[in-house]
């Protein structure tokens, strides 16, 4: 892979031997010095021990993470509190070989509820895996996090900030289990801009918010949800103030990595064939957008008729009619791709072939609905529902 | 079909040809006798034409309605005013037939969004329907309302009030797009009591809260949702009051006729192999105890799971995480069958053969969470999701 690395972190992953399969299961990220670091937890109820601890550790330490430690093959989540124990035997054996202390250390697990990773393992592998971390070493910590995966998903941008060149660059995973609320499965982030806790966070908040809370998969959220920036500072003398042509550009280009590693994790939804943009004009709000948008993102009778390759503009109807957003129903436009099929409420008319070979053709597909309600836009991102999702989710414990 | 019919009422079914496949597509239910109507209508924003009419009908005459015409094949919704005529057109067909208003007939219809029946064909085949109809001509009804159905759905309940035995019988439809929020795809109860209109709605409302609004197989909504309750009083005397113990038999012999039509829909989900009724218990309120159950319920993945013969109570915790009931985390309990998957909020130990073997072995699968949190309980019912599902919904148009 093609990317610019921030100055400062040294990333990689290896196999620890966590997962049966024998494939990639753990990865480290260390900064040189301490960062600023900004993120986003799942809401669930159920949070795992690795969600609760480091949040705990960012409230403490937030001004000075030095690593971050991820497992794949566990979510370590309803353990209970021997789960807790190996959430904080990681921070511990990581916070050893990057010499830091285990509070500047932010644990993660994703895989399997209620199994906690072999801590043994874990703390044999670290020596060797620290050693092998390198600059350039993002994408095999890529691979390190990944389960149900096809593909490791790494977004980069590189902005010029005054005579400061800085760099943002994400891995995340996520596939299955996939309707992040407060962060996608996972994402880890690093950039050498120069940004404190609090700025940092705002952009984070803002970032998630249009990029990992507008993709959904299956409309489940998961218990290992997360989203980690650190901002190591490397690359800029001065830090940065919001309100500044400076902010404005790092929050884009922050936006658009995070917007890049969320697309990624719905065109690698489980089982998925086609990545689908449902993009929602004229709302009245854009909440009233995202509202449509999601009514469609979530609706399996909308996702297997586009696995069908099936121009089925009424369950498209049906799905926004069952949205909060207000809008005319008389007025509604709806489109598959450039076609308009729906029109004031009701069916356009259209070649029913062209849109078939629309949806059988592109391997990205653009919905498009016009509530016709006010200039407020949103997009999400979903997948198509198919039998290879019920196959990896029937499958006896996956 | 061994049921006791309710005095007073005819109904058939008949094939008019609205559907391709040559299977029975027209119903019609006749009262001899004017009926107190009460109905609710799907909260879809694109309600069907017949919804709209029939909306209007019991509106002016919801007190002396005569009969209900329904075809399949076709569901009149997002079809403009061409599709508002054909709707008038089935209440004026029906009307002749009778020998009442148009206003005094229900309309419904059901099928492909988009499309109307052919108003000819039904007005060709009304005369030989109504011909046909017969007090004990249910099963046949309940057969000409079917789509992706598998089997008819009927229920009925006989009881005892003071000295008059009264009767309840229901026929529904419906196995895909079925989230109801009012009502189910389609539901028809005839009763002979003697009720009036605001007794009726008030039956009808609580009934349908503990029934139709507790069932789910793909959380979509449609736009044709109907449940209509007809009392013809024809073999009572005096009106029923609220307040009494006829009223509250009433209450629950409808109650228990809507909740076993619920059940059919649940248990004939597209592609179905499993019902599945999650009981919830410990709730704070009702109203928690549904949000937990429909987290449940909504799952595609503790779905597949289900599929699968899976006691992943991983996915269970997770769905029971998403919810917004109250509760503490850590002393949730969650059963499947007799068996305690998840204690505390913490896996069970348990024989994973042994609920496998239950999940494996029943075709009617139930699931207990214990919130905890104080002593109100809900029940839902929803089916697994399956390879079926998806292929009955990707096919090019069904």
């Amino acid at each position: 892979m093609n990317f610019d690395a921030p100055k400062g972190f040294r990333a990689a992953g290896t196999t620890a031997g966590l997962k049966v399969s024998g494939r990639p299961d753990l990865a480290l990220i260390v900064s040189e010095v301490p960062c600023a670091a900004a993120a986003m937890f799942t809401r669930n109820r159920f949070p795992g021990a690795p969600v609760v601890v480091s949040r705990a550790h960012l409230a403490k330490a937030g001004r000075r993470m030095r690593a971050v430690v991820v497992n794949s093959g566990q979510a370590n989540a309803c353990t209970g509190p021997p789960g807790d124990e190996v959430a904080r035997g990681m921070c511990e054996a990581a916070a050893r070989i990057v010499g830091c202390r285990a509070e500047e250390v932010i644990v993660s697990s994703t895989g399997v509820i209620g199994r906690a990773p072999d801590l043994a393992k874990i703390e044999s592998a670290l020596p060797g895996l620290a050693a092998n971390a390198s600059p350039g070493g993002w994408a095999s910590a890529a691979q390190g996090i990944m389960t149900t995966d096809t593909v490791p998903k790494l977004a980069s941008r590189e902005i010029r900030l005054g005579n400061d060149t800085v760099r943002i660059l994400g891995i995340a995973k996520g596939s299955g289990m996939i309707h992040p609320s407060m962060a996608t499965m996972l994402a880890f982030i690093a950039t050498d801009a120069r940004v404190n806790v609090p700025i940092l966070r705002k952009a984070v908040r803002a970032a998630v918010e249009r990029s990992f809370h507008c993709v959904t998969v299956d409309g489940d959220t998961s218990t290992s949800d997360m989203v980690v920036v650190l901002a190591n500072g490397a690359a800029q003398a001065r830090p940065m103030k919001v309100g500044t042509p400076e902010f404005d550009q790092f929050q884009s280009a922050l936006t658009e990595v995070c917007a890049e590693l969320a697309r990624s994790v719905a065109r690698d939804g489980e089982g998925a064939t086609r990545l689908v943009t449902i993009h929602v004009t004229g709302a009245r709000t854009e909440a009233d957008g995202r509202s449509a948008a999601m009514a469609l993102a979530r609706s399996n009778l909308v996702k297997c008729a586009l696995f069908g390759r099936d121009p089925n503009w009424g369950r498209l109807a049906c799905a926004v009619g069952n949205s909060s957003a207000a809008y005319n129903p008389e007025e509604v436009v709806i489109r598959i791709g450039e076609t308009r099929v729906f029109d004031q409420g009701r069916p356009a008319t259209f070649d029913e072939s062209v849109v078939h070979r629309y949806l059988d053709e592109n391997q990205e597909i653009e919905i498009g609905v016009d509530l016709k309600a006010g200039d407020a836009t949103a997009s999400v991102w979903t997948c198509d529902l198919t039998y290879d999702y019920v196959k990896i989710n029937a499958e006896y414990r996956t």
